[in-house]
């Protein structure tokens, strides 16, 4: 803080706080920051849920209308909820994931920005609580114990809806047209990392496709249990200081302010005090973590070389490899994505201990389950996007390369059997093994085929389905 | 062995290798039993497994003969594979997870105990593999690659269906019924371990109730994609050695056999090389891992004492506590389960690693990941029937105890706010903390209301539930 | 950007790119930015990374200087390089984790930053590359595969002396303080979360004084391994374009700037290829996290209450935990270091899948490694020092409630076996317990001992030591 | 049961059961496997940990004697706990992991398994606790709370001496004569999986020898905290009903019977509440699963083709890879290392979650963090030798293909830099690459030098140091 900085007073029960005159955080919020001073700045709430608390707030406020809250402070409210919605207010939220484990404090925070902006909108006095108060009327008919886990539900569902499932589709789509663009190119199957029967560069990266595919249907499949709103279960579940009803209408509130479908959990004892609606989501994470991973691996093993690795592929070149080797392409775009994966199943790991570790009413994990859920989501989306754009379109089949391995390998042998029979052929096999010439110049040096017959029959492409 | 143990001769490419006499194994086997000797008899791959293999190759044989295979061997492969599903041959699966990631020393064991076996019903000679050969006959149309990622779909699925879904809808049975028996009883409430507003103790189960039940969806979510089978991609999931439909025919074969619902893998390559459908499977046992810690954890602490701890519940006695103070009751289920918990959330990491390192066209990390599944789903299935027999069904609320805390609780107070104001209330609050009385007896005496009037104001059985 | 930002051109390999003005960093860092959009700003590399680099910088260009280098060039490095170990310069930094996994990215943006600062002191044009190159006199004798795992080792050695070694010590100094403060205090032991035979407070927090310990211990112990530099290998570990005894004077050159004792690591394939010394010290990590688990989840069940929980320990109250409720005071500051524990967890999962997919001459998990170690690193610390603070110093044993505790438990009836013999005592217990009523209430109601004889018998000081 | 299964009445304060004749066991065992039908066979706590409560059991007997213990009864016992430690009994010990977390049953089952074979010596009756009392001779001065962890130690300590360390230095020793015998062999390097400059096959395989190097060092370096024991904490850490210096003594005898260094822990609360030393321990064993991913990762890659992957080094044939493809060797004893790496890295999470929560003066996860940590030691010891003495002794540089493909490489131009100037040589490479030719061929065509001139000076020999 510079010296020349301006502060106002604020005060909660315990007394009067001092607070930048620039923020329009309260006492709480100031009384958390000198509080937990854990881990600084990277370690904040992400934006998503305070974007989600601000959705949370207007919608709260656009139903407490109803219920009776005077209808200019619940306007001032929505205006302010708005500028919290839109990002604009992102500063005024310093508070660390580490403070108390139900998120009380970043409630408050949200309360208390809130009530000073409608404040400022009504031409209040900043800290008056006058005429919008952060507990009487921004948190009317809440408590912390539902509204954070109703945050962390909006923000895992809107992140995985406008952030994750376009990010894979888009992968998904850029595989596609690399499996169906790399449909006619014969090549090398390896099993064991070992030379095996032939399959199409297509196939292979059909396999991905797949792998991409289900996993957006893996994460729309968690939507249904994590669109259930704690909103409406107060202190312990009960409801006690809300109204009857009030959970419903809040959660057809949410569901107009974002478009998507949200509904009331049918137990809010089961949803303040577990989070497995959570764990179960990161678990889908998880699973697409392991399949980047894979993906991920094939491609830069495919790509090594360019005269020492296996080079079937070419990736696109982003940024120098190497000054003085042409051809040294790192696959960087591989790199981030797999350390990605690796950070995702760790954060899986956090995500259980947390979840697994409710009291009673409460489970007192909540930030650190919405920090590592929200975080494993962005680097899922902004790993995949970066992954498609600068890696996977660009990805070009070496074919004369694939075609060449393809030649030199042993095992078209087995498509002989039915013609030259197990012995012959296991002879072919062994002696191009131990002579290191190809199949086909053992096998016409062994007299058993002519050059002509040996490529009429061992033809790869016959070899890439079952048999009609 | 002893020194009186006779030994057969049985051979592979390899040459030739001795095998105990009353064992049906093979050469691949006994070879496989002395090169990774890892782990011992405990580490063996887990019954379930042999089970389903036993299945697949019954499946496999009935389509083949439909395909031309000679019905006679046909029927014997049937038979013999009939032992393997009954499970009296399970001492003639001796090998190990630490074996070949690709599971084909495993698929060579059922097809040598197969072809083996087949033969005796045939009255052959051990070891000839004639009439029944474990490759031609047993292993007909089929490849380690898909058979064994066929067996490991094949075991979850049935062993989710039969062992760890009724197994889980006892425990939500069972703690339903407690909530509903205790669903007049008023408690205290807590967050963050700290006193707050009642709720009844049937509220809090119904939590309980409602994690188990969500625990079934889950499992049950996972279904679909578990149910796609690889078999039918052969070597590297072109399908290549197959014939054109026998996926489709041996899909409909497994679902006869079990009764339960398989599907031809739509896209194969992706089915041999990930095993998603696993990791995703094992998220869902994950979260039951989480909420079991969590209802356990609460059961024991609930039932903490019998005088120095909270002593709400009673649980049943199972065995002596202490011989010498009555009343010590150690929580041992809930131990149980919690050790469970820890045991399958450590699986969950293993089971991601492994499926995260698939390479090119195969997985060779299969062993291990069907085994932590098995092991998980047997240990949550076990576990959870363990805990309802033993500990749920005989819980008890110790209700003079529930009743006590209740009226020494401050938090009542929160109810006169509406009648006193907010001021008064916060002072008969503070003297009741100060002097270490109750609520009752602070307020009456500061002359704010009459015994008689407390007693019909405060009354915590208005708290349930939101406003009407 | 906003439309008057200036910039200027930079140029790598590649061609030139835009920079903005007011930064120091050049194209290859630019390019970085671009093509690395991943996680934002919260996921850049951590500052003690950029300080260890600049120290690393400064200690090479003191050794080029030896070897050749222009001794005003290296000084200008030298100084630049003193910017950076500063933090002034950290707003130059921008690059995430999630780039290439070697962190070439971010050496060169190092390289880039302190040859322009270098540039700037010496009079010359930023991006000119002249007089002071990026690569040839920043990077001199360096490649990226050597001074990143440098930079991960001098940045881990450095915050694990600096900041987690004192903030521990901190820590297990006030819990001792507390140990000895209520060294006079008997209380119920309790297992299986059962009452159980009695032990002073000052005992049970020697236990926690005993893990505090036992963890610096175990941080310490990881340091031999971690103070082993890979500095001199270059690019594979063979010291290609570096000199003989470079790697053994630039460790000696950082010993003195740092104060601590670093070695050239003996075996410079290995100190590229993996990091084994990091999954290590994260392990050391790990167990501060259990044990900081157990020790806040003691503190925090045995300040529970007021009213309804345990209520042992009284915590100081930071913030309000209840407007209405004298006495809710949430322990917040457990709740913090509990989601801490969870995290650092999560963490040694993501470090040690991270850690084990080296690859040939290189591990290219680098900057997720570093990332996770250093988080680890300052969440403990803070942590630590935030419960120490905030928490542990003020923690006051609420005796009224102990002894009362104490007394009413009937686990002290084992004292008297010696004087009423076995079946006598379980009967007094037995009585009690079924009663309700103290063990001294039954003792004497059954006539087997007079008030005075039991409080002269039944002494909890007495059973706190072995026999003598 | 058979039913002609004969049984003996066994009782304990909870009344009596009926135990098979032919086993020792009593009624507290009898208990437990009625109550906990939770995972099987597979799941009982393992034979190191039942042979490490027999030395404890002598070792207390011992220890008793001298405090007066009958000298008769003393040796009955000793003799019992010899047969225990043998193994011969090991049937004797049916108990599964997931029981009471505090082990209580298994050190009754121990208690009851030595009292009624060393009553079975003394000419008694079985099942009459007459004359050696399970609990007041075999369990003298003790309780299952100090006697668990005890075992614990003893049994880690023991495996990791006996086992693991002989294991990974036969390990060690085979790869530096690798390494050795490699020293001459210069090859390609891959950074990035890509090409890069040379260095010797004997400095790649001298990392992994570092490696385990530093792996035995690590789990030399947990021995010190490990070999701490428990005995003499009796029920909560006090020591309570034991007697002054007795957990001095036992310390001392067990060192005697193990011949391995064993003292009594500084602080027996810690002891008994908290397994920070175990998780520790865990933490060594969790580094050695990342390394031998490395290693095994890089073998099975290096030896990967035969003709169509890298190729660079031949494994040795255990087992037929393919009946048709000769060459095709899979790499199956890395692949079974790996998966027991992936088994090591979960128990790590199980035994980090296990060991984070004790609770007051006990952590009830016992059971599951013992069976986790020898379960990774022994699959690390046993993949290890497996691993050694099945692949990694026989393991052959293709000599051949190394050179074709180092000669192949671009990476060689490096060397030029000094001879020709930077621009130059990035002609030849940026020619070769182009036109799939040698560098060698490149540089010649383009008049830069001449075959001869080439050969003499592009030397890979001379790229595997500093420069002098």
């Amino acid at each position: 803080m510079s010296s020349t900085q301006q502060f106002r007073t604020e005060r909660d029960t315990f007394g009067e706080l001092q607070v930048p005159s620039d923020r329009y955080w309260g006492a709480q919020t100031q009384r958390s920051l000198q509080n937990f001073d854990i881990g600084g700045p990277t370690e904040r709430l992400p934006p998503p849920l305070i974007k989600a608390f601000g959705i949370l707030k207007k919608a709260a406020s656009i139903v407490n209308v109803g219920y009776g809250l005077d209808a200019k402070i619940g306007e001032a409210i929505q205006q302010a909820a708005d500028d919290v919605i839109s990002g604009q207010l992102n500063d005024h939220f310093p508070l660390v994931v580490f403070q108390t484990g139900s998120g009380t404090q970043s409630n408050m925070n949200v309360n208390e920005v809130i009530s000073n902006r409608a404040i400022e909108i009504l031409g209040g006095e900043l800290g008056s609580k006058k005429p919008v108060h952060p507990n009487d009327h921004v948190n009317m008919s809440q408590s912390s114990n539902d509204t954070f886990p109703t945050a962390m539900h909006i923000a895992a569902v809107t992140e995985l809806n406008i952030s994750l499932i376009p990010a894979l589709s888009g992968l998904r789509d850029a595989l596609d047209a690399k499996s169906k663009a790399f449909e006619h190119i014969v090549k090398i199957g390896r099993t064991h990392l070992q030379d095996a029967t032939p399959l199409t560069l297509g196939q292979e990266f059909s396999g991905y496709v797949q792998q991409v595919s289900n996993g957006i249907e893996r994460v729309k499949g968690v939507l249904p249990r994590l669109s259930l709103l704690a909103q409406g279960g107060t202190a312990v579940g009960t409801g006690l200081n809300t109204k009857r009803g009030f959970d419903v209408k809040i959660a057809e509130e949410i569901t107009k302010l974002t478009g998507l479908e949200f509904k009331t959990a049918p137990n809010k004892f089961e949803a303040l005090a577990a989070h497995d609606a959570l764990v179960e989501a990161h678990g889908a994470l998880n699973v697409l973590a392991c399949s980047l991973m894979k993906i991920a691996n094939d491609i830069r093993y495919l790509g090594s070389g360019p005269r020492c690795g296996l080079g079937e592929l070419s990736l696109p070149e982003n940024e120098p490899g190497s000054s003085i080797m042409p051809g040294k392409v790192n696959p960087t775009q591989c790199e981030a994505v797999t350390m990605v994966a690796a950070q995702v199943m760790g954060n899986q790991t956090t995500v259980s201990i947390a979840g697994s570790n409710g009291q009673f009413e409460l489970n007192v994990f909540k930030p650190v389950i919405i920090k590592n859920v929200l975080q494993s989501i962005r680097l899922l989306a902004d790993g995949s996007r970066s992954f498609t754009k600068n890696c996977v379109v660009g990805i070009q089949a070496n074919e004369p390369r694939i075609k060449s391995l393809l030649n030199e390998s042993l095992m078209l042998a087995t498509i002989l059997n039915s013609h030259l029979g197990y012995d012959n052929v296991a002879r072919c096999a062994k002696k191009a093994h131990k002579e290191g010439t190809t199949l086909k110049e053992a096998t016409v040096s062994l007299g058993l085929l002519s050059p002509e017959e040996f490529d009429e029959k061992v033809r790869p492409e016959l070899m890439l389905y079952p048999d009609p």
